[in-house]
């Protein structure tokens, strides 16, 4: 593997997180957590992945089931603070492949720290949500 | 209402949320929020509610519905920087009252954010899991 990518900011880093996920690159993916066991991940499922090796684990499971996601963001609030920075946004996925299509939706907090390789994700918590015409209607793709 | 309690930690504050939520007490509850619009409140249905405003309604919901809850939390992991702070625990909460009578789980993110009148929270993000019998197995009630 090639040196890590250095992220400059949160938002860098988060952009970073869904590029990955839609291309379901699992070394892009995990390049950017946090290297730590203290990192957590919660799909939409509920249950909660923590340390690298379980959240890599997780998303090997989901880019190996044959279904492609694109995914687009709205309504991001923002918390940031020293080498911390919080972010809450929708969710919009659309999913196609592997005998599934449709457009799912999910709230999501995504934490991430800055470290001596920049910002990286530590958190990931998304939850399903049932807002997804609204976001369809009023959705930016801000990421991208 | 009296001055506000000014919280000392993100686990004080923390506290003083599941203590408000289990007595139900809607001016405990919205003291120990930041009182701004960046506040964002998500219950385990999914729905984002964001600003004082909007919280302060959803909680009411909750504490009118008759249900009474007890909430243990466990697995506590935490980050914090600066004037910031992010928890992810385990909650367990045990549902009487309203005609309903069980267990519910959910992992949540809890936000905290440090100002002139302490640590407050900025942001609940609870979602449902499907741990809780491992929760009540191995749970020490670690608040209260």
């Amino acid at each position: 593997m090639s040196d890590p990518i250095i992220y400059a900011s949160a938002e860098d880093c988060e952009a970073a997180f869904y590029d990955a996920f839609e291309r379901a690159d699992i070394e892009a993916m995990m390049a950017l957590w946090a290297d730590d066991e203290e990192v957590v991940c919660v799909h939409p499922n509920g249950q909660r992945l923590t340390g690298f090796g379980q959240v890599r684990a997780g998303w090997l499971a989901i880019f190996s089931s044959g279904q492609h996601y694109t995914v687009r963001i709205a309504h991001r609030l923002r918390w940031q603070s020293g080498l911390l920075a919080v972010h809450n946004v929708f969710e919009t996925l659309q999913v196609s492949g592997g005998g599934q299509e449709g457009v799912a939706a999910a709230v999501t907090t995504n934490v991430f720290s800055r470290g001596a390789r920049g910002w990286r994700l530590v958190a990931h918590h998304a939850a399903p949500c049932n807002e997804a015409v609204e976001m369809e209607q009023d959705l930016p793709r801000i990421l991208h």
